[in-house]
């Protein structure tokens, strides 16, 4: 058995790890940690959770295999290395470990990386561009939910797009945190839908790297690409619903199109391509991608959908599905179920 | 392998029953039925189901051990008895079979019961009341979803209240079924909350069947119960949480009653008695009915809080949960899931 | 024109205020105050209010004909004595001035009474009962939103019935204030239903209170009322819908209830005794309550069904009902609108 | 008094024109008609009109000044001729009128248009553009939603921007209509997000049409427009979100922008320049539209972000609007509401 632990349980990811943990084959749930809660029992601070038998404590203090760091950002990579020392592997569920460039980092975040001599060493934690890298990996830096379902929207035709890319996301309210702000205050969010980050959204940096570094063979000669992202908020839980926009190089045919992101995610178990126009609820509670590539006839223009629970491969799932591959594991187990209708 | 048959797969019941099935150890999904959409896949009709490899049939053909049957009234009545012909046991997700007598059926139903000689081989099934019965019978009749809620909330205290009893239930909407409606429309339920059925809702008479018969001990000499029930609707997808109200006979503490519903539910592992009023979120995509029974200090009156999801505990989870116990199979087993939240 | 100042203008009952005085023909807003946010316009806070031409102060300076006290209790009594002697007319929207004896109020609110030697000239600002009172008052101590609807539902019986009622109320989240908390998050609210308050509410009170002095006949001789109040909250943004359940001590059938609703209300301008059982929606963003009085045919209950919205006729709205009727103006001016549907 | 009628008043854009003209100052409603519900009272079929004194009839048989026509295309198209030969003036909410070329109209119809000879006397009625058109015409075409809320984006800069524009639209359920469907059934349509129209919406000529005359200057020699165009469903009732994306033909700063939109817009009553991306719900329920338009810093490329109430801005407020014009009465007569929030 995988001893796992995860470090500030209290939040939404941690606690959805944690869920979907407890019914692991192959792992135990050993330690969880959550400042705020520290010394209650988890079924006591969420009923839903009653089954699990754990308190929790304020600090990891015993050796896991592996540690999910649910922390914020900074403070995860300021407590990565001390774990790392206890002989765990990492998968951290902040925005730290994810740019391989500490510039880049303190240029969005606008603040120092507290770690940076161990960027080198993590790995941008998609399973679909990286599991090789994922399974010998110490620290695996689980990608963001917006970058998630806009990378797999993109990346089977990376290499085929003209530069300029717009990426118009919708997301449900869960994916800014439990901590209650007037921006998830209920009566201010239901009803309501708007843009935010129109200045700069810090997943943008993620999408860029991973979509640049597609695009990068050897004397390809590929324009830079010139992406928009713009995130919006919608009266929903769960859920992100991503809408791209690119013009091909080449001109190519729906089928064509089809045949590629089939071809590309032909071993990826957990992104379907589909012939629809997908609903988030199709991915509600579910670790699933629905990616649906199609050619605007009009224009030509390539649009891509993509729906994604991002509580589940939007962050927690996708973690577990790390995790699996790190350790050798089913990559399906304990987050293979069908989403949840209606 | 328990081979089983889903009669009419396209309704909400029938979907989620195909869900559940899908990862049950111990069954097989042999067929699915489903006049208007016979002949699709069943993966094209519901995406999240691209898991299964069924296609939708007009009708069962062959022989499965057991068949649910989540038709409107009637219609399950009449389709029963040829299924039991074939050798098939039933759980009938309808009303047909719930109501013992035949003319108390007629009268709320308003309509003959096309198989009133098989309502005496028919087992109420609530396996919180009558798991032995359920365990030998040939056809279980599922528990509508109020009543589900209202007689968990009551079944301990059924021999100890005054006859007066309120119960006061809000539904999300899915418990209305997936015809599009009016009453259905987002439009119309969102932002918007109603009582209905004020005229007596066909969810009573099962109330009070259950919670008399647990109250007709041989010369006790109580009171007939005196129910009122009022459904509401309220703007959610999935839950019920029912609000009951009663005096008791003799004044008992708080403590009391939590000793007299842990005791009575003691070897039930899908109700929880809680300490803290239950939230239908807590119950949401789980088996779980969560109560919590109270004391109104003021007034000595007793209320008791239950939520459940209704298409799991109040539908298709109670459903297999029946199956379980009929093939004598893990009572929990492809059930036994954790709600998600948030 | 009267001269109106709002106090605590950022919270949802003051803001909704100064959306219907703006629009008021025989009032001016002089002034609004709030102190998170002194010094900002207005229409900068709040943008949909961007057609008002006002700078949110931190203080009432100016003498104004009547002032909104929108504060928290306890700091409502605290300002209230300045602002009387200013000269000023007070609505205050805060608990404070509601229940007419101290000890109740400390009770309740287990907090000393900041202003007790005003508890005598303060009424009771329901105007469906108190009216006359209303318009000569100097202090008028807006009704709580729950009690606004339970009361109406009550009044026209309240010599009638039984001592035993229930007030089951369902209600949405602004009714819990703009400030976040737990409680309010999109995410932990919506698909959830839960009740709460179940050692009492403070809203309790003044329900008993007002209905208590309606059936205080002399020498009636009719048993104290023994209520049960049992507030939840329902996923939607405004509206409050109370259903009340209570035997009457004499069988009445549904057209004499109707005739007595119906009778009770005729000068009402704001009830409406309607035939079928209202929805929040129907009352959504108008200052009127629905209310729908009928028989249980079964067990010859009475059963009472009332709609409102809670920030408009169970705050905003029914305070300046209230103005209205103090200062000699028509009783609908700026509050007779439709509501909004869908 | 102008003396309006309304064809169709039982749909969602004809119950919100009764509740607007029903206040209108200058304005009586005359006669309202709907198949489905002939005979009954207004205020029985809806209840929040329960001031109108109004029964539904089959058909308009008086003569009025203005008929509103709020009937489906096709259906729209073959009453006008009647109507017209009454005396009347017509403001149609349909698509029948609003594409100056029938081919066009037949193209994305698929349907010969019924009265092809009136489409030259017909005025595309945003009055941002046309209000002078309006004035004087007999056929009013009321803009469709989408296009509202797309051409307001981008037509202060159609002039300007170079050909490629994407525009990403999220809508509320009741712009679909109120006729239950899968579509808007709440169970389907809640915690979910989903885009449609990928093939080609109906409301893209009608943002290209007005675009393209906008850039159309003889001698510009601009290139032509190449639009795609996407709309969203998002789980609210109201709203729509329109996100515009283009690239300008020369670069601009974000203060050049703004000066532009509020150059544009200096006579128009109902449409904000804001500068922060608006939310639907600062719209809610008023006849504004908020318009923020903003350069991508990284990129050079325009956003803007536009919010109507698709019911208000997006259908019947806007008729009034151009029923206003079209009678020399205050163009914000009994629709200058502010918007109701939260």
């Amino acid at each position: 058995m995988v001893k796992a632990a995860i470090v500030n349980v209290t939040g939404y990811a941690g606690v959805e790890l944690a869920r979907l943990l407890a019914r692991h084959p192959d792992v135990e749930i050993t330690e969880v940690t959550g400042r705020s809660r520290a010394g209650e029992r988890l079924a006591d601070a969420f009923p839903h959770l009653a089954d699990l038998d754990l308190e929790i404590v304020p600090k990891v203090s015993e050796s896991a295999d592996v540690v999910f760091v649910a922390l914020p950002h900074t403070a995860a990579a300021e407590a990565v290395p001390d774990l790392l020392d206890n002989g765990a592997r990492i998968v951290d569920i902040s925005a730290d470990f994810r740019l391989h460039d500490a510039a880049v980092y303190e240029n969005w975040y606008k603040t120092d990386h507290p770690a940076k001599e161990l960027l080198s060493d993590a790995v941008y934690g998609l399973p679909e561009l990286h599991a090789d890298e994922v399974r010998s990996a110490r620290i695996v830096a689980n990608p963001g939910c917006y970058p998630t379902g806009a990378i797999l929207a993109l990346a089977p035709v990376a290499e085929m797009t003209a530069p300029d890319i717009i990426i118009d996301s919708k997301s449900g309210v869960s994916g800014g945190g439990r901590s209650p702000t007037l921006t998830n205050h209920y009566s201010e969010v239901n009803e309501s839908c708007h843009a935010y980050g129109l200045g700069g959204h810090r997943h943008l940096p993620e999408i860029e790297q991973e979509l640049a570094e597609l695009r990068s063979k050897p004397d390809a000669g590929l324009p830079d690409l010139c992406i928009t992202f713009v995130p919006h908020l919608v009266p929903m839980t769960r859920g992100i619903l991503t809408t791209a926009y690119a013009r091909l190089e080449q001109p190519l045919s729906g089928g064509d199109i089809e045949s590629i992101y089939t071809d590309f995610y032909r071993n990826a178990p957990f992104v379907r391509v589909v012939d629809q126009p997908p609903r988030t609820k199709q991915a509600w509670g579910s670790n699933f991608c629905l990616v649906h590539p199609t050619i605007d006839a009009r224009t030509g223009r390539l649009l891509v959908i993509a729906a994604i629970d991002n509580l589940v491969k939007g962050a927690s799932g996708q973690a577990i599905q790390n995790m699996n591959l790190m350790f050798g594991l089913d990559e399906t187990a304990s987050i293979g179920q069908t989403s949840i209708y209606p």
